[in-house]
């Protein structure tokens, strides 16, 4: 198989491409034209995409990136879930009721890249506006090419920002103080200070020009360190990849305790593997190992 | 008005001088010459001020400075109320009792802060020590002048902090063992090493001279850049700013998933406000939308 | 009494060289040659030494270090108490009890250095591997040689990093994306990128020739630093030093207001002590306060 | 309509009859003969009905009882899911991860009842074993026939009850002592204990006789109670009964304090409806108020 | 002193009968006739006086009854507080801070009675409807007389029970089935009803025509068990009875490992009282103890 | 292998007789006579018993009781570790350390009986004071002879209960009114308002006048019923009864989201037991299973 190359199980979707960028590697790559901005039914099938990943042992790192001028631009302005369960409520109670449910389902879209079980490599370019920072928040690695900005933008459109960027942010920057000072004024930030501030860990370096045109295939330039990233981790032991993430996930959410405690419990399983033999022998014979799928 | 301009319900405040600095912009300034050191009546004091904030949908943000030449010195050593609950009880157990409830009403005072329900920004100059900490600890920015002393003193004098700097200061900054070295040491730092843990986020420049007579008006000028940033915030969506900080203070103490929870019920209610329609007429008319107050 | 003077309560230890390296300063070395790695024997007496440490109130500070050329490369091949318990069991279900049985026992090894009540600081030099991280997640203080080489090593070899590290690390550092990046793909990292990520907050400088033999004693020039700030904490208030320990561990599992009212109930004890009067006392005499022990 | 009225959105269901019972209330039978077993389309199929309940807001409560002999027998011996995961896998780490990802379909398919913002009342006969506590433990209100079986099989068969008796059902009842001994011993128990250890609230009486037949009609006879009770919950504002499961349920898992916060929350928004007016206006005419759907 | 006797620092409760009933025994009886309705005033006054009853160490033991025909029926339907709230509001964002605010001083007005550290035995006679709910879940022994009504009333009149009985009634009584079929149907239920359930402990019986006339003292016949109860109370040793109310509470919100730390922590000062010699020296000498107040 | 038979690993108990009551089935008797009172020699002996007890996997079921005639009087007035700790320390705050570290101590042998992995039922009689309470609340199962007396003590001697009874015995009742008049009154109670309280589930009938003698044999008499249970118990699924215990304990410190997840992660392990096999196997051939020793 030459790389890129393509991902039947999910080839039918419609705002995504789906592909293998290297062996063990996928590309999930926002693609809605022009600025990638959300509607209902792109939600839904991000949320589609991240609960499909989990039950392929194949897949051992993802890459989420974005075809086009941004990574995205934010909601759509034309969805418009939210208003109409104001205008077709009886009254403010029962609209309520139908705003929780939606912003239910909206969460658990970008929660599902929290629970996908693999490591997830977020590389951001462009506009990266008020949902960006809600997704970019859920991956685990964040990489950014350098023409990248940033805004946590709900505080200036009466919104308070509420599909994860107010929950995970503050939790992966060693700022405080600064990230809130991103949340209240919903100013612009750059890529130099998302690496300072801890939000992003490496900048990419990509010729400006490059982007300039509408729909670039510049974008996949930007990946080059992902890919090798995330090759990486792909030759690393799946059994013990995905119980770093699953215990990371469960050790941020939990005191000291009781995650080791929870660490018990992954291990009784999950030491009962051959991954473990595998990693033995190759070392005993300078060799790099080999690790069986999921 | 002309700012800044006195503001009336707290103009009775003994230990504060409280101003509107700017539209939606109040300044709470701790005035108790010469260190702005704590006596029971100023941190009741305190705690009134900011129990008044959140009644006043006038208010958007917060900033809070000292006059004078510290931020503050830390407890007033004429203070006896913990010596005088060890010395007139009948035994230890008895004395804990009425430590306990000294203690609760002192960690009340600066947990107002926190739960003002707007932005507080703080701004430190000169000596910062002991209660210096815990105060800005329970900020939401932090600004400081160049010419500040920091010190976690209580190390040094027999006394665990506890009016919140074990509890929040390590929660604000990304550097662990720098921040457990300065609570056991009580050893001081100075802007610069604050800035890099990132227990602050921008130092000010103010000539170092003006600083040097007794009971100054030059903080104010270091409030410019602070004034700067509140004002930005107090044009934004005020039911959004308020959620935000509300869901910050909830997310930092909660799991990820409790935190999205949160912010379900919470945007029950305050996603049906007309900030949102004005945010978006303003962006189709390409004007800035004005947000009435809370 | 002159210092480093030998430790007599723990001179029995045969993996641990413990020393008094000033007054108040205790130094802890493991000493298992060559690479420090670690057998069952190993990890049950590092459980014994700080088991014992808040039994002594002479002692207010520790450094922990190596002596040889590794802090420690982890896990020692021959040690094989896991896969006996996979190998002797009749099932799966039964030997993940033995699995969890052996893990509980080594986290509380590593735990001891947390609950043992005095603040811990952790000096790394050479290979500082697996293991090595989860002990240091588990330091107050960490300061590293230049010449270190850290890996988080696990998801090369089949084992998500199940005795600390994966539980405290993120907690210690200030940006988890990298933080994230080291687990997943189990790459050495240095010095420098530890200071930036904030796991070291000093890098001690020692001539390089000087580790090249075997067994070296160069490693207790790398403490000088350590020394020193050792000593300034052993010369602080042993009541408000250990009750911040404690208080620092427990806000960092729990929410703020749950850490303000263990507060509370921490110094309705710990400020009835005669070190506060101290303190006091050698302020208006300008003098240097002495504490008593514990 | 007349009652029992077919219910059109799930009258596909291939293993539940679900129909209207009387305005508001819908009756959920489990319909899979002989002993309504389940295997894996059995509870994806539960899953379904009561993810669509909350979706309409006719329904105001519901009652779950079962077609035929027995309430549920248990696990379908049939079904294989478990045992597949085992011997389909590498080694028994990959084995746990599959066995994690079906038990977490089959809870979620039982939490589905305690997520579904609607009453649901209970009513249990003849066989009611294993799976059946886990289902009953998860609704609301429990009413039983006299001739009822209850056992928590699972300490016999090998498996700890897993899909959530052991998580709920010390939680509901007032006597932990004989809870842990039906656990550990997997005895049967009748009514008449189930009354008194308060798993029930209510014995309904059924002519033993009616039952003995395959596939009888007689269960609808024990409902009449259920239906009563039901038929005085949909009389009720739909907006307050909603609001107190979601509370009842919160509160269960979160402490009082925060219970009393979320609260707050919850009521932000329900408490404008115009069911309060429309209560208060019948109370004043001496009327009976009659609220809208949700 | 002869009682009962009257209480001066509480004397100018405008709803609210202060007096001592025995040594160390304060009643505190609500009398807004006819039917101790809740206004914000009555609410502030409650709120009031349980905040006082810790500052004083004289009261060992608190009754709470009520004057008159109810102990109360619930919110009165004058008070607009809720309904302004709304109607004063821009939009329904800004109407729920409101509302939030208010729920919350009510809501802490209630809580005081669980947070006044002394045992608070709760005696309701007449018309318990509602927040009467409320209110005795917040106190520690519940009797009753014979010829009460209780309701959980909320599910009638549009509005889930917002001020504690979701919270905590479920965890006071040992049968969730019937607890919650009370939530739901807002049925009336009775002494008998409340006994088995486990709501009260104890059943008082008191003459009912007593009770027929307007403003009856009768209900004070009632209290003759509750007084003789508070009187043991009284008799033990303060500390040890107030560190069990702060113990029961705590450890109730948490789990047993943090109740058993936090016990080790308010027992590291309240074993240092001389109530233990006090009761030692009883024991040897066959006295009854004496012990000073708090 | 005749019964009762000595069991050799814990034969060298000084306060404790250990014995094989039938298969699989332990008995633990506290034997210091007169009145089994605690001195700290004899809960370093519990905890000794208790740790060793999940190291045997024969052992599959354990029965607590006393020889004599108390199951236990509580602490042993001449135990001076607290009193001590006051004595010896230089101030308070320093013998708090000291207290919490006895207390510690103390607190992890009864503990212990929680942490043991194996179901524990209590049998006691005679005298159940003070520290019985906090046993008898940390086994699984409480059956109780009809010649008891219990009390909870601590309030009448100035010592709040402090070893569990507090954190467990609340959680384990049906009557939060009664058990708070219990712990506040210190009053006793008998073996029918036990049981009515849902602290016992079986009263045992045993002759009075066996038990006048001193050291009497007819404890064991008592025991009758409890080895019937221990029996089956011991019957069933060693690898589902350990499991249900794991988990039964955990999901009452935690939430039922919590629980759940815990459920899927313990049964990533123990479903892949050869105990399932042998049930179904047993079941087809209507035989009764054996199961292999843990």
């Amino acid at each position: 198989m030459s790389y890129p190359a393509s991902y039947a199980p999910l080839a039918d979707a419609e705002y995504y491409t789906v592909e293998w960028l290297a062996p063990g590697v996928l590309g999930v790559a926002m693609n809605r034209p022009p600025l990638n901005t959300f509607n209902r039914a792109n939600w839904l099938e991000m949320h589609r995409v991240f609960k499909h990943i989990p039950t392929d042992g194949e897949i051992r790192a993802v890459i989420l990136y974005s075809k086009g001028r941004a990574f995205t631009a934010g909601l759509d302005l034309k969805e418009t879930a939210l208003s109409d369960a104001v205008n077709d409520s009886i009254d403010a109670a029962r609209a309520g009721l139908t705003i929780r449910a939606i912003i239910d389902e909206f969460q658990a879209a970008i929660s599902a890249i929290e629970e996908c079980q693999r490591p997830v490599i977020g590389v951001s370019h462009g506009y990266s506006i008020g949902l960006a920072i809600d997704i970019l928040s859920a991956v685990d690695i964040r990489y950014t090419a350098r023409d990248v900005t940033f805004s946590i933008r709900e505080a200036a459109i009466g919104l308070a920002a509420d599909i994860g960027t107010l929950q995970r942010f503050p939790k992966i920057v060693g700022n405080d103080s600064l990230a809130r000072e991103l949340v209240y004024t919903a100013r612009y930030f750059d890529a130099e200070e998302a690496l300072r501030i801890g939000f992003v860990s490496r900048i990419l370096e990509t010729p400006a020009e490059a982007l300039s045109a509408y729909f670039t295939s510049s974008d996949r330039a930007n990946l080059d360190a992902a890919i090798e990233t995330a090759k990486i981790i792909a030759a690393n032991s799946p059994i013990a990849v995905t119980g770093s993430k699953t215990a990371l996930v469960y050790s941020r959410d939990h005191s000291v305790a009781e995650g080791l405690h929870y660490m018990q419990l992954l291990n009784a399983a999950a030491l009962q593997t051959e991954d473990m033999a595998a990693a033995v022998m190759a070392t005993l014979q300078r060799t790099k190992p080999t690790f069986s799928k999921l």
